[in-house]
C-alpha cells in the first residue's frame, strides 16, 4: 500500500509534540483524508472560560500561528489581560494570551448556546484556515486528575501548570460523565488506513484519549496499521514530565516499555536513534530515526518517514 | 451648613459625564462619606461576559486609569482579543480592551459564584484603589430597552454602541426582575446630607437609576438638598444622544424642561453659562457656571461649586 494522498490517516495527538507531528502529516496528506483526534483530558474551566489547551495547541500549530518558542499559544500574543488580573490581586498562573482569549470566549459562548465541542472546534479551526478535521476525542466530560504525594489530588492543570509537574505522582485517574467516542471520531478511526499515535505523553495526553468510552476497542479493531512515535529522546521526554511520571509510577519507559504500554494497539514503534541501545520490544517492528522536531522541515521529514513506514507495514 | 468634609454626599452617575463629576467630588469629600450610585441599565451579556459599562467608567475614572481621550476604557489598553475575534469572523462592535477584559472576567466569574453585583463592584473598585463606595443602583435585573422607528426594539447597547444611537427612538422601557434598591444604596441616600445628580443622560443614565424599585421615593424623601447638574452645553449634549433623544420624545430639554423632568426630586439646577438665555425653571434655584469638564481641574472646580452651593441650599 502506498500512502499516495488518497488514503485516510488519523493522528491521536496531545499538545506540543503531537501538534508538531500533526503539522508534518498535514503537509503531506490531503485535508479531506486527515483527522486529528485531540486530547480533552486537560480541558478546564478558568474564570468561567472553557479552555482546551491541547486542542488549541494543535489548532494554532496547524493554522501556522503557534508561538514557535513555547509551542503553545499564539505567536506575538500579549498578556495585558493577565497583567490586569494580577492588579486585581489574582494569581495569573495559567498563561492566557490576549488573542488566545478570543478562542476561549467563543468556545465558552458557543458551548453555552448548546453546541458540542466537536462543532465548536470545527468552527474555530475552519475560521483559522485549518483544512483537515480536528476532532475532540469526546464531547462528554473527561478530566484528568492527578493524585500527588505532597499536595493530594490535583486537577490536571493545577498539577501541570500551577505546580509545574513537580509533585510526585501516585495515581492518574479521570473524572468522567458521558464521555463516549463521538460519531465523527468513530467514523474517522474506522475508516483510517493508518493510525498514528503522536509523540505525546502516554499517560497524560494519549492515555485520556484511550480512556474515552469505546476508544480503546475502536483502536484495537483498526483496519490499517497503527504506529506510535516515541516521545522520548535519549531516555527523556523532549518536553514535560513523561519520563519523570513513568518512573514515579514504576513504568518502563524504554522502547520495550512503551510497546508494552500500547500492547494490542500498535503495529510499529518509531524511536529516536539516541534510544537505539535501550531495551527494545519483541514482536513489534521498530523504526529508528531522528524524532526531534526543531524545525518545520524536521516535522515534515519525520511525518514523511512515519507515513512511508505505515504504507510498508500495511502491505 | 458647610460641607467641610464631615458631611455625607451621594452622587447618582451614569457614564463618562457622571464619572467626571464623581472624580471631582471624590477629590473633596472624605471617601467614607461619599457614595457613587451607578447605572446598571446598560449592563449586558456579551460572549458570556457580564459587562457593566457605566460602573466600569466610574471605577476606572476614580482609579485614575480611565482612557482620557474616550472617557471610557483603560488608558493605554490594547485590542488584541477583539482583533482575534474579527479573525474568527465575528463583528467586534463593542469595544473591549484587553486589560478591560480582566474586569469583565472577574465580575462574571464572581457573579456566577453567587456574589452580588454590589459585592463584586466593591471588590473590583477596592483592588484598583477606589476609596469611596461605588454602588450599583440594584443587584436585580434592570435592562434598558429602546423601541426605534427603523429597527424595532433594541437592547440598550445595540442601540447605543452597535447603531451609534442613530435610530430614532419612540419609547424607552425596562426589562426588570427583582430590581429593588439595595440596602447599601438605601442607607447611603437616607443618610446623605447632599444628593448630586451628575451631568448624565436623564433618560438613559439617571432614568434607569430612578426606575429601580423604591429609588424615586427614596430620593423624593431626601433629608438634604438634591442638585442636578445639566448635561447640556449650548442646548446640546456634551456627549451622546441626550438632546437628540429628548427631541425625538418631544421632551423639553431647556433648563426649564430639565427641572420639569426631575420635578419633585431636586432643589437646585446647575447649568452652563451658554444656556443662560434658554427658558429657565420657575421655583427651582439655578446656578449658572461653566459645566464643561475638559481637564481634571475643571472637574474639581465644578464639583467644588456644586458642593458649596449644596451647603448653601441646605442652610
Amino acid at each position: 500500500m502506498v500512502l499516495d494522498g488518497t488514503l485516510r490517516v488519523v493522528v491521536l495527538a496531545g499538545g506540543v509534540g503531537g501538534a508538531k507531528l500533526a503539522y508534518g502529516v498535514a503537509k503531506q496528506v490531503a485535508p479531506q483524508r486527515l483527522a486529528i483526534v485531540g486530547n480533552v483530558g486537560d480541558d478546564f474551566e478558568h474564570y468561567g472560560l472553557h479552555i482546551s489547551p491541547d486542542l488549541d495547541t494543535v489548532m494554532y500549530t496547524l493554522a501556522g500561528i503557534a508561538n514557535p518558542v513555547t509551542g503553545w499559544g499564539i505567536e506575538g500574543d500579549t498578556r495585558q489581560m493577565l497583567e490586569m488580573l494580577a492588579r486585581y490581586g489574582e494569581e495569573p498562573w495559567f498563561g492566557i494570551g490576549d488573542r488566545d482569549l478570543a478562542t476561549h470566549l467563543l468556545r465558552t459562548s458557543w458551548l453555552s448556546a448548546g453546541r458540542s465541542l466537536t462543532e465548536v472546534t470545527a468552527r474555530l479551526a475552519a475560521a483559522l484556515g485549518v483544512a483537515c478535521r480536528l476532532l475532540p476525542a469526546t464531547d462528554g466530560l473527561l478530566r484528568t486528575m492527578v493524585d500527588t504525594r505532597e499536595l493530594g489530588t490535583l486537577p490536571f492543570q493545577e498539577y501541570f501548570v500551577r505546580h509545574r509537574w513537580q509533585p510526585a505522582v501516585e495515581r492518574i485517574w479521570f473524572r468522567r460523565a458521558g464521555c463516549d467516542v463521538t460519531p465523527q471520531v468513530r467514523q474517522a478511526v474506522e475508516q483510517a488506513d493508518l493510525l498514528i499515535i503522536a509523540p505525546s505523553n502516554p499517560l497524560l495526553s494519549i492515555g485520556p484519549i484511550l480512556e474515552v468510552d469505546g476508544m480503546r476497542e475502536l483502536v484495537a479493531k483498526r483496519r490499517g496499521p497503527c504506529i506510535v512515535v516515541s516521545p522520548f529522546v535519549g531516555g527523556r521526554a523532549v518536553k514535560g514530565p513523561a519520563d519523570k511520571l513513568m518512573r514515579e509510577l514504576s513504568l518502563d519507559f524504554s522502547p520495550r516499555g512503551l510497546a508494552q504500554f500500547y500492547a494490542g494497539l500498535i503495529d510499529g514503534l518509531v524511536i529516536d536513534e539516541s534510544d537505539a541501545s535501550a531495551p527494545q520490544p519483541e514482536g513489534t517492528p521498530v523504526l529508528i530515526t531522528q524524532t526531534l522536531m526543531a524545525s518545520a522541515a524536521d516535522k515534515v521529514r519525520l511525518a514523511g518517514e512515519v507515513l512511508a513506514w505505515g504504507g510498508e507495514l500495511a502491505e
